[in-house]
């Protein structure tokens, strides 16, 4: 079974040959263009054909999703990119069953049987990176919800009157650890940077030992418990795990992370979840998506 | 097919004879009393044995229910109640099925079934009473969580610095709109009452045009708004119910509640979730309870 997984981002796609297991065998990154989405598109399939005989196509994506009928309506990372049909023009073009779903759903689903073996029926992957995302199974199913918008776990409430948010709503998880909170956090402790600042450049200089930055990181797990407690007092999951770019800086994250969050989750629930962060991260998408084509 | 659903609360005992298809044919209310479960359990035993003929029983109870092998481990409404078999000692005294679950999952079952004819697939009840439960129900199955605990709705934290919960946690919902947090709502707003102070105290004088109590359940809808919010993010349903005996006062929620609701949840989910407060809110811990024991 040969299968083939693509994330499409803002700047980068990755294409990706993977096992029927969920391995990783072979992959190409391509940069994001500018041009007009059909060009893209036709240097995907090219790419694709260098695989040879494959048996299924997943695609990975963040936006807005019709995963029923593989369509990308939009996508924040992509303006050019609305009603994309990807589903059909895949299917067209290789003649072999394409499914499209988001990236948190994806990443999730990868996750469930990368890091969980498919052993943790009940199962959330919170992806931290530019915004906050999440991907639920329930019972060994991704859960899509009623109209596939499911899983937006960046937009729980952990403040009535906090930040605004880039979706309109007030203090949501979001605002305060997507990759524009944690910038607010570090304004507010006043670090600074000739390079700038941006999640990275904080984890290096707390890496160094810079206690501003040491302090934006355990900010940042505070609330990010906060939002996790919540989590795990209404789903009670047997698995958590964290991917995206900032789940990188998981060695600023961890202590303080389990250290709040053992205030905020109910006992018995924490006691069993079992939470780390994902082995594979970075490819998360890309595998998971090849994986839910064969479902 | 005629069934039995108890509703074993801290005040009282409804025994009910419910048809296969969730109607309350008959019931009895028993106080209950501060005796040894024991002997409460026996008059109950001799209240449903004057059913005739029965097919199964369900019991809905507050509290830490291992619905699995039917015991009460716990129940903070009845500290004498601990560890109670109640699924063995039924099925042994009435020789019919019998199954347990926690009054909010009970109460979520009913609610699908009563108020959602079957329709609502992904449906979740929120339970508004001295404190704030919920249940969860996914593809038409009531979802327990990994230990049985999913739905503690009430132990979202809508502000992480908020006031201290009964759960140890500071800032859960339950803690703004369960009884206590009402009642510490009023007290802000200075409202006194020589009788006392509680939610049908404060919804009678309400409805009389106090505009302190007015104020009160705008504050409750609005925190309620904040709750129901992230529901909506998270689990995209088609349903949402209010049950409880503070739902009884939702001709005073109602409207400040959407107005919130529509600032704290996404468009497309909140535009095709239906939400109501229950046709039977009194009733359905029982009823769900019966049609449980259908399952």
């Amino acid at each position: 079974m040969k299968l083939v997984g693509i994330d499409i981002g803002g700047t980068k796609i990755l294409i990706a040959k993977i096992s029927g297991t969920g391995i990783l065998k072979e992959s190409i990154n391509l940069p994001m263009s500018n041009d007009n989405y059909r060009k893209v598109l036709e240097k995907i399939i090219i790419e694709i054909k260098k695989f040879g005989n494959i048996s299924a196509v997943g695609i990975s994506i963040a936006g807005d999703v019709d995963g029923k009928n593989g369509i990308l309506r939009y996508s924040p990372n992509l303006p050019k990119w609305t009603n994309v049909h990807l589903k059909k023009y895949f299917e067209k073009k290789l003649n072999v069953p394409t499914v499209v779903d988001n990236d948190a759903n994806c990443a999730a689903y990868g996750s469930y049987i990368i890091d969980g073996q498919r052993k943790y029926k009940n199962f959330i992957t919170v992806t931290l990176g530019t915004g906050i995302g999440g991907g639920i199974i329930i019972n060994g199913k991704l859960y899509r919800g009623s109209t596939g918008s499911a899983g937006e776990i960046g937009h729980i409430t952990i403040n009535p009157d906090g930040p605004k948010c880039s979706c309109g709503n007030n203090g949501c998880l979001e605002a305060y650890i997507g990759t524009k909170g944690i910038i607010k956090i570090a304004n507010d402790f006043g670090l600074k940077s000739k390079s700038g600042i941006t999640p990275a450049i904080i984890a290096d200089k707390a890496r160094k030992g810079n206690r501003q930055a040491i302090r934006v990181y355990e900010k940042f797990s505070e609330y990010l418990a906060v939002g996790v407690g919540s989590l795990i007092n209404i789903f009670n999951p047997d698995m958590l795990t964290f991917s995206g770019g900032v789940s990188n800086n998981w060695d600023l994250i961890e202590k303080r992370f389990f250290d709040e969050l053992k205030k905020r989750a109910f006992k018995t629930p924490l006691e069993h979840v079992k939470i780390i962060k994902s082995k594979n991260p970075g490819n998360l998408g890309a595998i998971g998506a090849a994986l839910l084509s064969q479902k």
